[in-house]
């Protein structure tokens, strides 16, 4: 036993304590779940088959989602003429700056031998950022009528933002996504989409992902380049910081305009159409992280967790090999075939310590171990990844058991992040309290905010805290602007945000 | 009825006959089966909602199939050092010409207004054309020693090859594929992950595409730039020309030599390991298309059809509309729940006729049509897409009835393509007789080779046709070398190809 806690500690110390460093413990969670590897290109992802895995369980459950609204998949290139971003003044102005230009469509052997960029293209293309002008400007053609509309597309792809500094999931220079894109006969319908996605990944983050997140709308200073405005859902980490996981943006008429996307309506008369988009990205992962783990690794809530249940056996003797085995196999099967979960045996040769510790990294809800006592015992011991709490089980009580541990599992997360949020979000009324908040502990500032863009940029310069959205279930206020005491009508969201 | 006639033929016109035009018939089907529309960046496709929900279909499959292997999914950066591209030097030879080069890293407005490529990057990076390179890059470091092996990776990306000759599906510089990568301790053991792998595309194209393959290996000329040899599957289109479906390479220590991908074996030696990759891309829709189709459009196999029924109901007053609906609500819903088919039905205003060709050019195999007169006679009528044959059918009959259906129909077109392709493979055994088939009507032409690259080269040249493989099972025979008379000990599948 005792050389099995030395082993634990080992394993341990490879994860660094969130108080000591939270930027370090949420690299060190994901390198020791091994979610993802280091990128020889700058800013990118490898994402390793558990890393990716989840990804895969939020495409599939997201995907479905979108569908029941109506939506339907496609595919547009993932190279954009330089023109095409030009189109929209903001959109081009948004991106510019970040945009990975392909310039040439070969190499070449050069004279001093050496293999450089040939064939330059007449035009050069973008890597898309996002989608909009390629996707509208085809729009245009596939909307003739009124008939046509709504339109409702949505593609999962990967994007590239050239970002100079990134954090792996976060914020990096190639990122996985879904972006959907509508077009609508009136300014009411798109609005309602609008609401109708955010609400879609709202629920998907509370459900699924045990995220508590504030909906609500973007100034004009955060939205979308090129939209009329941004609506988005906003969580809150572990450190008190804000994480955008997820817009959906109504963007009126302004790339209609710009990408001429016209249809007839029911009285005959040419109009412009109205268009939302809306997408969640690979950097819901992050969020995913930083806001259920802890100093022993990464924690997943059961409804995303690619792996539901890790059985782990216990032997030392051949006999005790085979028996234990087979009882696990046993259990296995009953937990897959009859609640449907995704179970692993751990059949690997090594002592059962270091084995649960790799599991805790990799923060798989449910540990069941079985050894030969277990077996004499006709039980099992049942390690719940959240509270490290343990149980013994009978063998006959383990499917409800489980299932009903899970649930309370995704339940307890839940909980624990939307007390934590509670406990970390203040009514401010002064910019003393104001700046005494952001310094102390960070979390959601209640203040107060006039609406004028100049606060904002000054609150944002002097804190580095930034208005995250003006809360739709906020309470509509009267009161006095936190920054410049003229008169406020709401209560917006502040905080330092990632 | 007169009517529907003429719209009939009108609609018909739009695709031209495949004895007319053959390449002009396969861009009508894929326009009016709306499977997708022209790019505004040259060679590249923007996938329709319908035409993605294909390969979404083929996705879903071939995933599963690909995961029974034990290859895992993950992802890698879509962007690659050009340096990482030039260690293995047969391949750099075989991917420059096509590469697309990211040079840049932001657009500017310069000194006269224009928007140009700025912040140019030290080291050009190339959009993946594939991923070995990427891959195996992290493969060194993933493998330590014979325990992390065989490490077995698959991807789901999207890859540019810049080509200046496209053709939809078949050839496009931007395309979408799954990648295999895997790593072994033994040669024996990638030779059987080789082997394995397009055993696997085999049977997914004959099961589920309805599409009889030839399983072979590559010649030097025609194998994977860095490859010690390259298995394919090949299929006959109606046109006789051959397509290649799906690769499986062996890449021996080639990569592993130029990436150090070494492991310590079980004796404690360094070994490097033995490496295979593998692919299916969009391009298979395009064999799917060409194998099965006919002059009235697009026809599917049901076990890859997105929709397998569609429904149209026949109404004038707005009572028959009632009624119908709901029979045909009450129809589709039996067949989804009990027999789990994707079934939709066509509600929309306007006349019968249009609709049944409409859904006929989009290759739906089983239509069935209700009106009022097949209420009252508790029938409908169903007409299968592959034969046009309308049956009357029983109410009582439909689910029965729909499934043997289905399987008849992908059973007949299976064998519609398997006889046409033995009707058109020929055994050929003079130069003469090479000749005079590869004028005449293409097909197979199965004759004897020296197995020298010159004679192989000099056949392409006079006459287009290349050695598509050396068929698994194909009898080992002594004869004459059909272009120099040397000494053959096989003979292998000459055609001209997509």
């Amino acid at each position: 036993m005792k050389k099995i806690t030395e082993q634990t500690e080992t394993k341990r110390e490879k994860i660094t304590k969130r108080a000591e460093d939270y930027s370090r413990w949420y690299l060190d969670v994901i390198r020791e779940a091994s979610l993802l590897d280091d990128s020889p290109v700058k800013g990118c992802m490898i994402m390793r088959p558990y890393g990716y895995a989840i990804w895969e369980k939020i495409q599939k459950i997201l995907d479905a989602k979108i569908k029941e609204t109506g939506a339907e998949n496609a595919y547009f290139p993932l190279l954009i003429p330089k023109s095409f971003l030009e189109k929209e003044a903001e959109h081009v102005a948004g991106f510019a700056k970040e945009c990975a230009v392909v310039t040439h469509h070969r190499l070449e052997v050069n004279a001093k031998g050496k293999l450089v960029p040939a064939g330059e293209l007449e035009e050069p293309l973008v890597i898309r950022p996002t989608s909009e002008t390629i996707m509208y400007h085809t729009f245009a053609n596939w909307i003739q009528s009124y008939r046509d509309l709504p339109l409702l597309i949505n593609q999962w792809a990967n994007v590239v933002r050239w970002e100079m500094r990134t954090r792996p999931f976060l914020r990096t220079t190639e990122f996985l996504w879904q972006e959907g894109h509508t077009a609508h006969a009136s300014q009411a319908e798109a609005e309602q989409k609008t609401l109708q996605m955010i609400g879609v990944y709202q629920k998907f983050a509370e459900e699924f992902l045990a995220m508590p997140v504030i909906c609500g709308k973007k100034t004009e200073a955060e939205k979308f380049a090129g939209a009329d405005y941004t609506t988005s859902i906003e969580a809150m980490m572990q450190d008190g910081k804000a994480l955008q996981a997820g817009t959906s943006h109504m963007l009126g008429q302004n790339f209609a305009k710009a990408f001429a996307v016209k249809f007839l309506d029911q009285a005959g008369e040419q109009k412009y159409v109205w268009q939302t988009s809306w997408g969640v990205s690979t950097r819901i992962i992050g969020a995913l992280i930083m806001m259920h783990s802890d100093d022993n690794g990464l924690v997943l809530p059961p409804n995303i967790a690619p792996i539901s249940v890790v059985i782990i056996p216990v032997w030392v003797t051949d006999e005790e090999r085979i028996n234990v085995f087979a009882k696990a196999e046993e259990i296995s099967q009953a937990l897959q075939q009859q609640i449907g979960l995704t179970v692993k045996i751990d059949t690997r040769e090594g002592r059962p310590g270091p084995k649960f510790f790799e599991w805790e990294k990799k923060g798989v809800p449910v540990r069941i171990e079985i050894g030969p006592k277990d077996l004499a015992n006709d039980s099992v011991v049942v390690v719940r990844r959240d509270t490290s709490k343990k149980e013994t089980v009978l063998m006959a009580d383990i499917n409800d058991h489980v299932k009903k541990l899970l649930d309370e599992i995704q339940t307890n997360l839940f909980q624990k992040a939307l007390e934590f949020r509670k406990a970390h979000t203040y009514n401010i009324n002064t910019w003393e309290e104001f700046q005494k908040a952001v310094k102390a502990e960070g979390g959601f500032l209640l203040a107060p905010w006039c609406g004028q863009a100049k606060c904002e940029e000054k609150i944002k310069e002097e804190t580095k805290a930034t208005i995250r959205c003006l809360a739709f279930d906020q309470p509509q206020e009267v009161g006095k602007c936190v920054y410049c005491g003229e008169k406020s009508e709401t209560r917006v969201i502040f905080a330092k945000a990632y």
